[in-house]
C-alpha cells in the first residue's frame, strides 16, 4: 500500500469526492460500516504511540489524560459499530394493510431512515482525539451512512493530518471508498463548505460566536440544512443546604477536580455553583492547580472573560491576571445574579468559576428561570431526594440536557441513554445529541414506504429480512 | 358553564397565558392530557352540525369532504391520546450503573423527554379541520404536554373562530388549564409571536415563500428554535414501461383523481408525471373536473403558476385562463426538463399537472438528482417490482419523505408508521413528520439523568414506576 494522505487535496475536491461517496456508503450494509469503524478504532490505537506525542505537543494537555481521551475514542468507534451491526440504531415502523382502520381502509406503510448525505464536521480544540478527526460526530455520521468532511481545527494541525491520514488508509483497507472521508483546513474553507450544496448536515462543537456564525450560515443557505452545534453553557451547580451539611468536603473536593480538570477547558465545566455559605466553602476548598491552556487563542479569550466576570463579581480564591492564565474564583449573591443575570451566560473557557451564595432553596427557584439553555445542571444532595431538592431537579431539567445528583458534570459517559445537548446556546439543535449511541439519529432522516414491494423495500423493512438490499 | 370565547385575548395576553400553562401542562400526568385530547374530539363531534356549514361557506370545499376531513380530525386527536396513555409516544432509554463500562465506571443514566414548553402553530388554508384549529400540529403538540398558541388562518376565521371555542371549552371542561391554547389572529401578531422568547417551536403548513419568511424569523432570533415547516412539493410520479403496459387505464384514472382531489389544493398532489408515452395517456384520460378554489388569494397564486409553467411547457389539456381557474395539464420532454430543471419545483397550487415524456428508465433517473426535496414521490410500476424499478424506488427515497408503489400521494394515513416531511423546501425539518403519532416527537427535547434518586426521577424512569411524579 503507498501511503495515503488525506490532506493533499484541494477543499472543492474532498467536497466533490464526497458528493460521489454518498450513495455507495449510504448502500454499504450495516455490518460493512460497521467493520470500517472497527477498523479506524485499530488504526488509532495501533498507532497512539506516534499521535500521543504530536498531541501533547500541539495541546499541552498531559499524557495521561490523552491517552485516556484516545480510548474513550476508539470505545466510541467500537461502540456505534457494534450497535449497528446489531441492527439497533434502527428505529424502524411496519404498519400492515389495515382494511378496517377507522377512517378508511390502511396501506402498508414502512418507516425506515436514510442518511442525510454527506456531513460537514469541524473539530473542536479541547478534545484533539474524542470530538476531533476521529470523534464523536465523525463516528456517528459514518455510522449513518454519511461521507463525511472533517474542518481540522487550527489548533492541532500535524495531529489532525495525521489522524486523517489513519483514518483514510483504515476507511480503504477495510473496503470503503476513498471518498468516504476528507480533510479540509482553513475558517474560509470551512465556511465555503457550510454553503455548499453538496453538504447536507453540519456538525460544531467550539464557541457561541464561532458557532453562531456558521449556524447562520447554514440557516441562510437557499436550501438550509440540519446544524447539530454544541455551543455554550455554564453548567450551574445547587448545594443544598442538606448536601452542604452532610458531605461538606466532597463536595469542595469534588468542585475543585471537576473546575480544574483540562484546566477548565471542558464544555461541562461547573462554572456557576450555588452555595449557602461562601466563606465555609472556600475555607473547605483545597488548593486550585490547572496546566496550561491549549494556546493562545483560548488564552486571550479566558482573560477577557474573567476580566468581564471581574466587572460583575468580586475575587474569592486566586486572581485575575493582566496576561497570564492563573486559576480563579469569583464570588456573588442571588440578588447580584438578579441584577445582572448576564453572569448566569458568562463561560470563562478555563480554570474559573463563580460561587453564589443564596438564602434557600426558594431564593435559588426564583432564578431558574433565568438560566440560559445548558448541556448540564448538577444537584448536589442529601442522600434521598427531599420535596424542595425533587422541585430543584424537575425545574432544572426544563433548562438543561442533562441532570446530575451528586456527581460532577465533567466526563461525560458514552452510553445509549447519554444526552449531550440543551436548549440554545447548548445546542443549536436541542433534540438531538451529540454524544452517545442515540447521536447517530441526527444523521438520519426518516423516509416512509407505502405499498412497496418486498423486492424494493429496503431489507429491514421486509417481512423476512434476511435478503440484502442491493440496488444495481 | 359560561361560554368562552378563545379569540377575545390580545396576542400578548395569549402568549403570557401560554408561558404561565407551560409548567402545569408539563407536568400533567400522559393520562390527564390524553382526556383532554379525547375532550376535544368529542367536542368537534358533538358540532359537527354547526362547524361543516361554516367551513362549507368559508372554503368553498364540498359538504363530503368537510366531514370526511372532520372524521380524520377527531381520529388523531383520539389516536394520539391512545398513544400517550398507553405510554407508547416516550422513547425513554435505562442505562444502570456499571462498573466494568470499558472505559472506566458508568454511572446510572436514564433519558426521557420533556416538552419544549409553548408552541405555536399556523393554520393551513387547505385543510380547515385537519391542519388548522384542532389539527395534527395542536393535537401533537398537547400530546407533548406544550400549550399552543394558534395562528388562525384569514381563509376561514369564522370556522377558526368557532373551533377555537370548542376546543378550549373542551380543555377547561376536562381539567385543563384555561391557558393551555389561545388563538391570535392577524399575519403581524403572526411573525410577532415567531419573535416572542415565551414561544419555544413552531408549526408551519403552506407556502415555500410564507414559510420561509417565518422560517427566518425563527431562525434569526437570539434564541433560535426548532421550526417545523410544511412548505412546497411537487410530488413526482413514474409510470414505468411495464407499469404502462399493466395498468394504463388504472393509471390515467388514478391520476385525474388524485389532480382533481380538492380541486388539486393538496400539498401532496402529483404536480408531475413521467410517462413512456404523453399522447397515448392523454387518450385515456378521463375529463378532469374540479370545485372552485378555497379563495381569491389562492386563485391568484394559481393563475400566476400556471401562467409561468405555460412559458416552459405546451398545453396539453385544458387551458391558461388570464383570470379563470380552469383544470390544465402542460406537456414537455425530459432534454426540455434538464435545460429548465426549475420545472420541476413549480407548485401550480390548484388543479395542474406536468406530464413529462421520458425515453427509458435511465433516462428518468439522471433527471432524479435534480428534484428537490419531495414529500412523496410515486412509482406506477409492474406487479413485482424489476431491477429498473427497484432502483427508481432507491433513487427516489433519496429525495423525499414517503415513497409509494402502485399509489397516489394524495391521502396521508394517520398511523405510527407515517412519514409526511422530506429534504427542504419539503421540510425545514427533514428529520421530522407532521403527520402520524411520531409527530409528537416534534415537540419533545431529551434530557439525561445522571445518578438521580428515584424519588426525584420522572415517572417513567423509575426502576418500579408506579408512583406518580408530582414535584409540588
Amino acid at each position: 500500500m503507498h501511503p495515503v494522505s488525506a490532506s493533499v487535496l484541494a477543499p472543492k475536491d474532498v467536497l466533490a469526492a464526497a458528493a460521489g461517496a454518498a450513495r455507495p456508503v449510504a448502500r454499504a450494509r450495516h455490518t460493512m460500516r460497521a467493520a470500517w469503524l472497527h477498523a479506524i478504532a485499530a488504526a488509532l490505537d495501533a498507532h497512539s504511540g506516534d499521535l500521543i506525542p504530536v498531541a501533547m505537543r500541539e495541546t499541552h494537555l498531559p499524557e495521561g489524560r490523552l491517552i485516556g481521551e484516545l480510548a474513550r475514542t476508539t470505545f466510541q468507534l467500537r461502540l456505534l459499530a457494534d450497535r449497528l451491526a446489531a441492527g439497533a440504531l434502527s428505529d424502524n415502523q411496519v404498519d400492515h394493510a389495515d382494511p378496517d382502520w377507522p377512517i378508511g381502509p390502511r396501506p402498508d406503510l414502512r418507516r425506515t431512515h436514510v442518511p442525510l448525505g454527506p456531513v460537514l464536521v469541524f473539530a473542536a480544540s479541547n478534545f484533539p482525539f474524542a470530538f476531533s478527526v476521529a470523534g464523536g460526530d465523525t463516528a456517528s455520521a459514518l455510522a449513518a451512512g454519511c461521507p463525511v468532511v472533517l474542518k481540522a481545527h487550527p489548533g492541532h494541525p500535524d495531529l489532525s493530518r495525521a489522524t486523517a491520514d489513519l483514518v483514510l488508509s483504515a476507511l480503504t483497507d477495510s473496503g470503503a471508498p476513498g471518498e468516504t472521508f476528507g480533510l479540509i483546513e482553513g475558517h474560509q474553507a470551512g465556511a465555503e463548505a457550510v454553503g455548499s450544496p453538496i453538504i447536507k448536515g453540519v456538525a460544531f462543537t467550539g464557541s457561541t460566536a464561532g458557532g453562531r456564525a456558521l449556524f447562520d450560515l447554514a440557516m441562510g443557505r437557499p436550501e438550509p440544512i440540519p446544524f447539530y452545534g454544541e455551543l455554550g453553557s455554564t453548567n450551574p451547580v445547587v448545594v443544598t443546604p442538606r448536601g452542604w451539611a452532610n458531605r461538606p468536603d466532597a463536595i469542595t473536593t469534588g468542585f475543585a477536580g471537576s473546575v480544574m480538570l483540562g484546566a477548565g477547558q471542558f464544555c461541562t465545566k461547573p462554572g456557576l455553583i450555588f452555595v449557602p455559605h461562601v466563606d465555609e466553602f472556600l475555607m473547605r476548598l483545597p488548593n486550585l492547580v490547572a496546566g496550561p491552556l491549549l494556546n493562545d487563542h483560548i488564552t486571550a479569550g479566558f482573560l477577557r472573560s474573567v476580566k468581564e466576570l471581574a466587572a460583575l463579581a468580586e475575587t474569592a480564591r486566586g486572581a485575575v491576571l493582566a496576561d497570564e492564565v492563573s486559576p480563579v474564583l469569583f464570588r456573588t449573591g442571588t440578588s447580584t445574579v438578579r441584577e445582572h443575570p448576564e453572569i448566569l451566560d458568562l463561560e470563562a473557557f478555563g480554570p474559573a468559576s463563580v460561587l453564589i451564595e443564596y438564602e434557600d432553596l426558594a431564593d435559588v427557584l426564583s432564578l431558574v428561570d433565568l438560566f440560559p439553555g445548558q448541556l448540564t445542571a448538577t444537584v448536589q444532595g442529601s442522600e434521598d431526594a427531599d420535596p424542595g431538592e425533587i422541585e430543584l431537579v424537575a425545574r432544572l431539567a426544563e433548562h438543561a440536557g442533562r441532570v446530575l445528583w451528586n456527581d460532577w458534570p465533567t466526563g461525560v459517559a458514552v452510553t445509549d441513554a447519554q444526552q449531550h445537548g440543551g436548549p440554545y446556546p447548548a445546542s443549536t439543535a436541542p433534540l438531538s445529541t451529540s454524544v452517545g449511541t442515540a447521536s447517530v439519529a441526527r444523521f438520519l432522516r426518516p423516509v416512509a414506504f407505502q405499498g412497496v414491494p418486498s423486492a424494493a423495500l429496503p431489507s429491514e423493512l421486509r417481512d423476512t429480512p434476511n435478503q440484502e438490499n442491493t440496488p444495481s
